[in-house]
């Protein structure tokens, strides 16, 4: 098939679809989760293969995979996701008589996914894009990341095998392969409604100016990643120096450093810095070097930390070790706040487990810090009690910076929930308005409609009087089941 | 003032005011209101004068602003439009704990407001954008319609005195004149987070377009009108042919037709096609030309009419009287369906009272008609109970085309409401999962933002143990006070 006759496929499956029942919805997405399930082994043995992930992570992958489509099938089921709303009649108003009008959300149309490199499954071909947008009554076309195209494959044979077992048209699901070319083409096709993307700030904001270019404007869910500051006040740091560091290494060198939410970026202050630095240092020299997801990805973090090398505002508190195949290692460097903020090349993302430690002089340079700072998947704040209401000017204008802002721990490790926001101000995502994960990522491929003075019999049950789907709704504004 | 100091200004505001609790803001809210109408007699005498419209629609206009404007205080006051949602920590999960996470929604930050010419109230100075936007806790920075200077001026005025007297930051409303190159520097504006707007399509696009090219994506909303095509089907029209006529001519050229939602398409079947525009022919000589809002908006309507009168598909039903100064009078041209689809021209707003009468064959010229049509505000449907069950796969794709679909009545008369959907795709709007009316407009200002393990003193209230505001939230995936 051409790509016209994949998007008029989906397109036409869209028509059906859309109008499926929330209940029938959930039970393919559990035929997803049940058929990937199924094929485990196969699918793991495919994905180590491809990603040089141990296999207890891959393993792990596809638990928060098939985990997270049951989030989406549970929201189905509950189904007050779609925002019934519902403005009775008033046929005796004076002047005019108000009509009656009742507003729910309605899929967007075939959306266009991308995968990502660094989560094979999760969020790639039965990911949290795809499901999310199958949820909401999309088709999705799906191209396969060329890091991994025979897990892709399979698995969207699965995804397939349970459209077929549902009785379902076989346009809401395409898997497609190809290269830059093809994605390009892929979200500049007009019936393409949505795209969403999770990968590299370039290719991410290039496919989003291609869609900028469009005749029709969609929607684009870029997930770009992001550095993920953390910032260390001083009476936490000097109370849990060395378990802090601990946490910070084991962070940053989690899965290689291949996180969008690996903490690269963190901020001391001057007083602890040699010694922080020092325990950061100890801490890494415990983690060997491990396989990246590819030889191009080794190659540009190895390219990043020789460019890095070349500014004289670094010193290197621990060097990366020489590249030896496609393994990194880890490498910290500390550069002060007044350079870090005087470049934004120091803003860059490195991907893997390179990690810039700022020190700052004191709290007004932090203020300084956080107005320059970019925008961010997430910030996480080191300190006590104390330390956090002496600063909440600051926390105040670094909420303004982020998604998601951590008082605790550390910001890998992102759960698939209901109140998640995997997002973001730009550059860290394309739309700080959406989350990437979590049960509200199915609002990113819906749009309100209202019916006013529908026939009953014609209204979609999330309408209809007496809530026959007893789910939470709004009646005149009160909100009830 | 600059245009770099009026945004760090309302950069600096924004800081304050977007923890400023729903109580205050609604307070502040209320006193534009009542500040409106404790100077209602010189806003009516300003707008009629710069609009042309008639007093009483003037009056009614700033009822309706005034209303509005109550509503989200009501919005703000009962406090549930935050989407609160926590999912509680669990320290025993095994294999690692699991987190405390809280979501709501946060305002984006400062909003350039554009207003509209046909409404010099409702949707312009303190219209619904602007309010929405400061109900969210967005600063705006409104520019003037230069159709209703004084108007404006006076209204932005009534804003300014109302923040005055709520004891809040002057940065979180400035009143802005200027023309096109004033909006484009505007919306380039490192510092603006929104942009809300209502009028042309080619303004709205041209200032999507200027956004497409900064270096950080925003939302642009802007409302740009549609043809709010209706459908008519035979059995109901014969049975109410006069009727229906006349109902579609008092929408068509209520306000000199100057509405978003008016109906400039109108689509009847071959064998009522002549007797339905003889009524309508008849009813328009019952409408006295009316004067539109300036001259300007004159020349454009007896322009696009000109335009038409030079296609040989036109066959014109009821020709408009001779331009005289500003008035304008009402005019129908009749076209079949399958000239109609031939040209994307004919799908082109006509801002005034004119309509296409599309004539169709039967219901399957109609699903091609639904299949070319672009998308719309509205779309109506005039038919009885039958017909409307004969027509679901009409009904279904006409759905995919617009953001609210009529059953009965008109199209033009808004209601301001929980349930209205006032957007639509594109061309219609830019942004489909938007409204600029009804108390979801306020949503367009509002990203989420997630608080991981936040010492609860700092949590924001909506978020707090013991629920404090008495909101609807989700905990854990159940809803509840």
């Amino acid at each position: 098939m051409n790509l016209d006759q994949i998007f008029n496929f989906a397109q036409e499956a869209f028509l059906s679809y859309k109008n499926l029942s929330g209940e029938k919805k959930a039970d393919f997405l559990e035929r997803i989760a049940e058929i990937l399930e199924e094929n485990r082994s196969a699918i793991v043995l495919l994905a180590v293969r491809e990603s040089n992930l141990p296999e207890g992570r891959i393993n792990g992958e596809l638990g928060r995979t098939t985990g997270q489509i049951k989030l989406f099938a549970n929201l189905l089921r509950e189904g007050s996701w779609v925002e019934a709303t519902i403005d009775p009649a008033d046929p005796n108003r004076s002047p005019l008589p108000k009509a009656d009008i009742r507003r729910m959300l309605t899929p967007l149309g075939p959306v266009v996914v991308f995968g990502a490199s660094n989560f094979p499954l999760a969020f790639s071909t039965a990911g949290s894009d795809t499901i999310s947008a199958l949820a909401a009554g999309c088709p999705v076309i799906y191209k396969g990341h060329p890091a991994h195209p025979d897990t892709s494959k399979f698995v969207g044979n699965c995804i397939s095998q349970a459209q077929q077992k549902s009785g379902l048209p076989s346009g809401i699901f395409t898997h497609v392969e190809g290269g830059v070319k093809m994605g390009q083409d892929l979200v500049k096709h007009p019936l393409a409604k949505a795209v969403g993307f999770t990968g590299s700030f370039r290719a991410g904001k290039s496919l989003f100016n291609i869609v900028g270019n469009r005749d029709q404007p969609i929607p684009v869910y870029a997930e770009m990643g992001s550095v993920n500051p953390i910032f260390v006040f001083p009476q936490r740091l000097e109370n849990e120096l060395v378990p802090l560091a601990h946490s910070f290494v084991g962070s940053l060198t989690l899965g290689a450093g291949q996180f969008c939410t690996n903490p690269g970026l963190i901020f001391v202050p001057r007083t602890l810095a040699e010694r922080f630095g020092n325990a950061v240092s100890d801490a890494m020299q415990d983690v060997s070097a491990a396989p990246m997801l590819h030889e191009g990805i080794t190659e540009s973090y190895y390219k990043s930390l020789t460019e890095l090398q070349l500014r004289s505002e670094l010193e290197w508190v621990k060097v990366p070790d020489a590249k030896h195949l496609i393994n990194a290692s880890p490498a910290l460097a500390e550069i002060s706040a007044a350079d870090w903020m005087a470049d934004d090349f120091f803003q860059e993302e490195v991907f893997g487990s390179f990690a810039l430690m700022v020190v700052y002089e004191n709290t007004a340079e932090l203020m300084a810090v956080a107005g320059k700072l970019q925008g961010q998947l997430t910030i996480t704040l080191w300190g006590d009690r104390t330390e956090f209401n002496t600063h909440k000017e600051l926390i105040n204008l670094l909420e303004e910076k982020c998604g998601r802002i951590l008082f605790k721990g550390v910001p890998t490790g992102v759960e698939v929930g209901y109140a998640m926001q995997h997002g973001g101000p730009f550059p860290a995502t394309t739309d700080s308005r959406s989350t990437s994960v979590g049960a509200n990522a199915i609002k990113r491929f819906a749009r309100p409609i209202a019916f006013q003075d529908m026939p009953s019999d014609l209204l979609p049950d999330a309408l209809k009087d007496g809530n026959p789907l007893a789910i939470m709704r709004q009646m005149d504004g009160n909100w009830g089941k």
